[in-house]
C-alpha cells in the first residue's frame, strides 16, 4: 500500500469513528467547501456545499446515539498522484435491523484530491442496496 | 476542461448511450476485468469482476426496452495524472415513473483508472436516493 493510500485509508477511518460519535467537527474536517453528496434519502439532486454537507449530520447522530453501530467491514483506495477515490462496506443499523437482515451493507464511494500536503474529501455518494 | 477530463466526459455518455441501447459490448467497453460495482439492488457487496457485471445488464435493457429512459441531466468529471473520479445524475424511469416523480434522479458515481493509453471505469456505484 502506497503512503497515500495508506493516509486515505486513515482518514476515512477518522471519518467513520467520528459520524459513530456524533463529532461534527471530526465528520467535516477532510472536506472541500464545495463538495457534492449524494446521501442515502433525498434531497434527489445531492447535499451541494460543506454548509448543507453539515446540516445532514445532527438526526443521523442522535440515530446513532439510539445504539446504532457505523462500523467500516471493508476499505479499499486507489491513489493517483493528485487525485483518488475510494470504495467502503459498512454495518449500519441498529441491533434490530442487522438482527434483521444481517447481510445489508452501507455502501460507501469517496472522490478526492489533493490539496496542499494532504487530501480533502470532494464527493461522497451514500446508499443501501435497493430491495 | 482538460483532455483528459474530455475524454472521460465521452467515455461516460457513451457508456449510458450503450445502456439505453441494449449493447452490451458498448456498456462493458472501457471497464476492468476486476471492477466493483455497487448496483441499485443487491447483492449487498456489491457486484465483482467483469463477468458478474455483465449478467446485471439483461433484465435492465429489457425494462428499458419497455419505454424506460436514461438520460444524463449533469455530469462532472475530476481527472488526475492517472486516477480520476465522475459523478452523474440521471433520468431514469418509465414515463409513468417520471410523470409521478419528476425530479427523482439515479446518481451514479465511477472510479476510474489510466491504463495504457486511455482510462478505464474500476469502480461503479448507482442509487436512487431512499424515501
Amino acid at each position: 500500500m502506497s503512503d497515500d493510500e495508506s493516509t486515505i485509508r486513515d482518514l476515512v477511518l477518522r471519518w467513520a469513528a467520528a459520524v459513530h460519535a456524533g463529532d461534527l467537527d471530526g465528520v467535516l474536517a477532510d472536506h472541500t467547501e464545495d463538495l457534492v453528496a449524494f446521501d442515502v434519502p433525498p434531497p434527489d439532486d445531492g447535499v451541494r456545499g460543506l454548509d448543507a454537507y453539515r446540516g445532514i449530520w445532527p438526526p443521523f447522530f442522535q440515530w446513532q446515539r439510539s445504539g446504532a453501530v457505523f462500523e467500516v467491514v471493508e476499505l479499499s483506495v486507489t491513489a493517483g498522484v493528485d487525485v483518488a477515490w475510494a470504495y467502503a462496506l459498512l454495518r449500519c443499523g441498529t441491533a434490530a435491523d442487522l438482527a434483521a437482515h444481517p447481510s445489508n451493507r452501507l455502501r460507501l464511494t469517496l472522490g478526492l484530491c489533493r490539496e496542499g500536503g494532504g487530501w480533502r474529501v470532494a464527493h461522497e455518494h451514500h446508499s443501501f442496496p435497493l430491495r
